[in-house]
């Protein structure tokens, strides 16, 4: 029989859709799950495809099985899995054979397993893949870490299955060791706060503006066609149109407000802190899951605070919906500008060199935040666009059309009683990075004074006391 | 000569400043400096204390010079020095020795710390230690980690130096290990909310209101006189007050808007990421310190942006005032609860038994944040409050008489440009804390929709799925 091209480990959801993926695409695909009665069930279901997959039982197989030097895709749950997984596959591949972890691992976890391998004749990769299950199947964002040779040699495979804005394929190799799955670990974390600032926009219309979720859908729908069209506005129109077949009711309103959340969104916020660099947006989001975790508690904090609720809002509602509209807009504008001003930092860092307008390319479809703003971010990397998002030209003319939006929409929230912690947090971080003269000259004067901190003054060197005087630290 | 009761090794400003505490409360005090010189400087300027001084000049001389089992108190650079510094007093001290680092250490070093002196027949301390260098000279605030054994043979000498509010000692055993230097380090972090949260609205009395710092001053010493007691505004109407001798100008207006920050802010928030628990004050906290950093960078996008600066704020003054110092005070309360709730998960996750009484208690003198509002939490805590200080009936009363103030200033403040991230994120987590029913039933709608991640149906159990069809993941 012809030997394989690719290998895969794990023919869970994910892993199924991506073998399935790969052997639409003419590459003869052999695949290996820990359970033998997965195999069978993938191979049965695998339809016209059948021919192109090599089912194997044992890792010994799976390598036989494979033309070297092997490419090996795991997909297995991220952690020790994945490294019991290595160290399986240690003792059955040879010199050059390359092992892809496809699954949403740490990229600390990544930087360690290429670290460990150098040197080993193997090669790893760590390859960050998003788009959901139908991502998997039809073309996902890839986003890969390793060395540019590794990427060389499973490019044509990788770049085959990918998703693709106009012709142009959503992967690509961004840097050396973690450098794949720390952008799709940031990609997440924008992802979080895109959903966030959603949910945010529709709490303000249902409790704000009393509209039902059929209504909301529309609008939703509506701004789908103009500049916030993007895969997340239209997902969110749908299941907003869609009813529980159970209850007849609209299902997100049978839908428990209990949020779950895996990882990378505080990874996101952990490793921004580590930089420097602010996440504030992100950094709201996930608290946002968190306390919506905490429900019971929240009922009986509703309870002790009288219900307090949200209040109408009123005005003119076409008016209201542009803002609304705009303000969602400008958020996503500052998120986004945080993300890519993190992954910056992180470049430097770890001496990865990422390329920002690859990566904005690459986000273009396929992955769960594809949209047409995404199109403009990777116009404006590309045009030489360095230090923040916010300073590409591109950007200013946005965000001075639409911060007016954004900070009507936070008021109008906040009088209202409607939580909007990621919008602003959005706004907040827009109005510090573009204020001249801050307001920390206080803080430094408090610091100097409790603490002997010193302060630099305006247009002079060095390092200044107050003249505090006695009580003070001094 | 009478031995020492006490050592002490590091005679920077902190560690005179102790050092003459302890020797001014009757404690025989031995001291070491690795630099000669700084040991006779602190000696010579002993003054009336110098008989209660006995400076060493080696390690060995140090620990001649002490009565044992003998406590000595290591004052030096966070990080490796402290490791170094343990290793040699490994050489010269005996079983049941005390190390006492007193440090601004992160808690997990100090864990290790902990960890690994034990068996060796030394004890280890790790304390925090808050109030600048006054406090430090004068009564500073004591958090002790450690084992309560070694805790009882300090207690004396502790209680001794540190501050008090009426006649109770702001020093305490907290738990093992790490727990006094993790409580410091969310102290720090509280620190970094409540001095931010009155630069906000400092920025909104100067560039909303158009108000000079003398008269700003002003606001803030009366503020003092009220609800706001706290040190950090007693400081804050000083340093408004204060003229720079140079120029003659309020000082605050020749210092430079770029704020410094040592760590212990960033580790607070890495840290509640860990637990998983909000933390988004203190977030929003550390991410203006470092935008205030960047100063270059912001002047230039003022540039780009055209100056949007900040409008000036209309409507009567007097209420304005006192929404202000509503705000400032609902602010606080947000981001304390969010502290103690940051301890609560640290204390169950480290097995801590944190007293939250007893903290409230300590930081009522000496510390920076030392204030009239932690008398009210200490009260709420000793009665009984447990989940969130937001469920405590007092606090439950102030902020129902607070929030809408708070919400009119973020409301005002983000419509005139004035930057709030740390009001803003307050009033975000009060308003997602008390709201019973939220939004991310859409997310989980968005995330089952994309990635087939299932979710709860209100008033059943189980996961479920929703009814996409075609298109989403499933």
């Amino acid at each position: 029989m012809e030997k394989a091209e690719i290998g895969l480990i794990g023919l869970g959801t994910m892993g199924s859709n991506l073998a399935l993926n790969i052997a639409e695409h003419g590459h003869r695909i052999a695949v290996f799950n820990r359970t033998r009665a997965r195999t069978d069930a993938f191979v049965e279901n695998s339809g016209a495809l059948r021919d192109m997959v090599v089912p194997c039982y044992s890792l010994e197989e799976l390598a036989a099985a494979i033309r070297p030097p092997r490419p090996i895709i795991i997909m297995v749950l991220a952690g020790k899995p994945v490294d019991e997984q290595i160290e399986a596959l240690r003792g059955v591949l040879s010199d050059n054979d390359i092992v892809i972890d496809a699954g949403n691992a740490n990229f600390r976890d990544t930087m360690r397993r290429f670290s460990e391998l150098s040197g080993s004749g193997l090669t790893f990769i760590g390859m960050g893949v998003s788009g959901g299950e139908e991502g998997a199947r039809h073309g996902p964002s890839i986003m890969v870490g390793g060395t540019e040779d590794s990427w060389k040699r499973v490019e044509k495979v990788l770049t085959a299955i990918s998703a693709k804005f106009k012709d142009e394929p959503c992967a690509a190799w961004l840097g050396t060791d973690g450098a794949g799955h720390f952008v799709k670990t940031i990609h997440n974390g924008i992802e979080y706060a895109d959903m966030q600032m959603i949910a945010e926009i529709y709490g303000i219309l249902r409790d704000g503006l009393g509209m039902g979720p059929k209504e909301i859908g529309t609008v939703f729908s509506n701004w789908n066609k103009g500049r916030l069209n993007s895969y997340l506005i239209e997902i969110t129109a749908k299941v907003l149109a869609a009813d529980d077949p159970k209850t007849g009711k609209p299902v997100v309103d049978v839908i428990l407000d209990r949020a779950g959340q895996k990882g990378t969104g505080k990874w996101s916020v952990i490793e921004a802190q580590q930089l420097g660099i602010p996440a504030t947006a992100i950094e709201a989001a996930v608290a946002a899951r968190v306390l919506s975790s905490i429900k019971d508690e929240r009922q009986a904090a509703e309870k002790a605070y009288g219900n307090i609720g949200v209040t109408r809002i009123s005005g003119d509602k076409d008016a209201l919906l542009k803002d609304l509209e705009l303000a969602l807009f400008a958020g996503k504008i500052a998120a986004y500008a945080q993300g890519f001003a993190v992954m910056s930092g992180a470049s430097k860092e770890f001496n990865w060199s990422l390329p920002m307008p690859t990566i904005a390319k690459i986000w273009r479809a396929g992955c769960i935040i594809r949209s047409q703003m995404l199109d403009t971010m990777a116009e404006a990397f590309s045009g030489g666009a360095s230090t923040n998002l916010l300073m590409a030209p591109a950007f200013i003319s946005l965000m001075q059309e639409a911060h007016p939006s954004l900070r009507r929409v936070v008021a109008r929230a906040s009088e209202a009683g409607a939580p909007v912690p990621a919008l602003s947090s959005a706004l907040a971080y827009f109005d510090s990075y573009r204020q001249g003269r801050g307001t920390s000259n206080l803080i430094q004067a408090q610091r100097d004074f409790f603490g002997a901190h010193g302060f630099e003054r305006i247009g002079e060197q060095g390092a200044f006391h107050g003249p505090w005087g006695s009580g003070a630290a001094g």
